[in-house]
């Protein structure tokens, strides 16, 4: 019997990067978070802490800021990607990453009735994301968004659930149905249109959120998946990851009102929480792409 | 010498409330976190436990719920005076009241080119907010918005300043400038077109923030403000508290490459922090509005 | 009528300070949160831009850092105090100055049975906090703690409060009572044992806690105000915000279980929230020493 | 090619729960957050929104609280082992579940120089976890800790890392380590004594952090694992997750004054992550264990 070290990663987490595009006085900025991790053979760092073979977290963050200067950011599908080869191209012992992206979004302020050149808002608190494995010669891109909070206020049911002693719900035709979306999604290729792909998947998932008339928060996960699958032959699966935020009708009948589905208190915890994979039957699976994920 | 109860408020805070308007099939919601607090003579329940005054915070958040069904919700001023006035109104030991609400926005879903009838979804982190006085007969009104990030790419400078033995800043003709705006006002009057007058006030301190070409965070406060009371009449007063997110230039002269102005660090800790009031000095002061509010 | 520039301050919040005390190999260490602000006259920044007036918040967190070197920080108190001194004597158009400081609490890692002599743990979420005021020659210290959180699982009951239509709530002659501790306290001078005082005062507010058999959050709140005045001649008053951490009896009768006040859900939110003052009857009040602190 | 459904579940996160033992006038308190996941035939809930197979996450959560009251709570390991059989056993279309516990601790309030019967306050922020995975007969319990933040003041130092033209980190022989754990280990069996087995685990944990002098975070990670498993006969693999929670030396060569590894920024992101497995090499694998845990 020995002990041993197993699989082990280490990185910088969590680079927060701001690149302005001044190439004209109508400005374009970009806003990412960008987390890096190194996978290969660092056993001896472990065992005597010798860093012979330990890039230096500091120098994968200094490499991300660089890397945004010597050629444009683009979309965050290929900064991940061109990061996560550089590391194992350039490093020895180095023979995977991972690298993750969460980007955030902009607009530009109104002035006068148009956007203004050099002056932005912060659109909204919803984050695009990718995670970019390198496997050695191969690549896995995950694509992805989160923090999309959506709300049906009705065109959603619950009823037919099996009843057990400790069961106390009551069953409703008409409830709201609301949720913050984290989707995830594995593309089949690497030579993809990224930016004009999520906005398609983006897009024909909440039509699908909104269109499902939903008998089950599970039905609409999986109307919302199958949408994207139907539609993007690039896309091999989709994860997601649904908290079911309760909105809990109030009885109002202590002061002799009746609650037709119109005033609503907004719970916080606990809740609900449906996730799940929706997928092709004939494509193969990459576990790889999906290792340590927090989504199921 | 005695030891005394002095100045004393409570209530019942964030009461999350989503209320749906089903007069017609195209559904509208309000998404508000309502706090309220009374004041008056408690001195019983704090020297001996007495509670003969003391409306429970539990009945004061009924009160909210039943509030939203009995009439439409509305504005949120007007919603917060209907509800601080009810509780001096009806409760003889209460002879005050604030009433705190933040409002959350949506949009609606587009499925097929058009927002559908009852799907939305987060419009950003942005709230609208207000804070409601009602002391005796006299009601104080002071609106407001909170996490408004904005930015600008250039058109900000900081040169000129005083030096010490503790100096290291270098000055710049060209920085960005970001801030998360907290912004209050307080209005002369009661019978305000609510609705029109923030989204006014709103746009024009965007216009005057992303219009200032700035040479200090502090100009910028005061040009959003002075913008504000020159167009409002109905406004007595501005309070602002901005931090100034610092986005530090990444120096990339360790390989070599020049910076000029486009790769930026996003710093989270230390801030500058920016706060003060532009205010008409013809107006009479009003503390009781501004009374513990944390805002400078 | 004009437009005016009114009260305003700016500085750098929450430098984050590790410092080390090395004198022997038992190390010691402080961890703070500094925020500094200064006031004085600014005008010329909010109107023009121009900054002569206005030393950096760059060069306020150097300053920082530099007085944690120059001497040793000591308690925060003196650190704040040392701090708003230098700035109001040092700089010209600087009349006053508010330094806010927050310090983490740790403790040393037991090995073999005798604490470390150089690694640490963090203690609890807990901070002890101070917010020292300089006006011109005089100065305010109101120190304090928050994050505290404490709990008591009977002694507490809730009834005898008024009725009216919106009322549920049931009477109680016994339920947990839980917050989370927010105090301050304001100084009568400035040459206290800040530490030996602040422990003391702490334990006293705890003790105060758990022994009141408590018919209302007021009472323990005024308990614990008037121990500290008790047993305190340094302080002036004393300012709670109390939270109240609704803990609700779970209806277990769905499934023929009786719940003697066993088995209880936090909730998160709406809560409860008391504030209030306890003072001396004969000490001048201070409202400089707490404008736009946040509490009541 | 179709679109298929993959693997699932569902249940109910976040159930807070603080159960008060009351067999003697000395109360005990467990304060829990309490998640349940089901997996097993939930294929036509996805596919039609038919809900027969799907016990409600209500239901669940009621179940929590009914256990908390059919019997005492016990280590957290048990509580959950128990609620995930039993849904298992119960429900037929149900095949397996996740039960994940977290636990809050508390510590008496001192009245007198003794604890108080009913009085607490929360130790700290650190967390006792628990992950159980029932998968038909087998059961897999991964316990653990997390927000332990812990820091050595020396011992600590970095050097001998490969460089590259992105390098600009300095080597050094003296630094601050600091790190917030989070730890999960699996155990080989479920007659445990866990209450023992954690204290144990987490102080030799706590002991080898502070005991090793660190060449590298990655040789603390291994010393940690390896400690635990060198004692621990009953656990099979130990994983980590070490934030490197950076402490970056203040140059204070501005105004003349050297620092000598005494006053430090603690900088809040990036931060490097340092993740590993520490491994006996002759247990069998058990990916089902780990399955969605989000550490690596």
């Amino acid at each position: 019997m020995g002990i041993v070290m197993g699989p082990n990663q280490y990185g910088k987490a969590e680079v927060r990067i701001v690149a302005v595009n001044r190439d004209t006085q109508r400005h374009n900025i970009k806003d990412l978070n960008v987390s890096t991790s190194l996978r290969g053979d660092f056993r001896s760092a472990h065992l005597t802490g010798d860093n012979a073979n330990v890039l230096p977290t500091d120098t994968q963050k200094n490499t991300v800021y660089a890397f945004a200067k010597e050629a444009p950011i683009g979309e965050i599908e290929d900064f991940a990607l061109r990061l996560g080869r550089h590391f194992v191209a350039t490093q020895e012992p180095v023979t995977g990453a991972r690298i993750l992206i969460d980007e955030y979004s902009w607009q530009r302020i109104p002035v006068g009735g148009t956007g203004h050149d050099h002056s932005f808002s912060r659109a909204s608190d919803e984050k695009r994301t990718t995670a970019v494995t390198i496997d050695g010669d191969r690549a896995h891109v995950v694509s992805g968004l989160k923090d999309l909070v959506v709300l049906k206020s009705t065109g959603s049911e619950f009823w037919g659930y099996p009843k057990d002693r400790y069961t106390t719900l009551a069953e409703t035709d008409d409830r709201i149905l609301a949720t913050a979306v984290t989707a995830r999604w594995r593309y089949l290729r690497t030579d993809v249109d990224w930016g004009k792909s999520f906005e398609s998947i983006r897009a024909t998932m909440l039509e699908a959120f909104a269109s499902t008339h939903s008998l089950a928060l599970q039905q609409s996960l999986y109307e919302m998946g199958k949408a994207v699958l139907a539609k993007h032959p690039e896309v091999a699966e989709v994860r997601l990851s649904l908290p079911n935020k309760h909105h809990f009708l109030v009885d109002l009948s202590y002061c002799g009102l009746e609650n037709n589905n119109e005033v609503f208190f907004a719970a916080d915890r606990p809740y609900g929480l449906i996730e799940g994979v929706i997928t092709r039957d004939d494509v193969e699976e990459a576990p790889q792409a999906w290792y340590s994920l927090p989504e199921f």
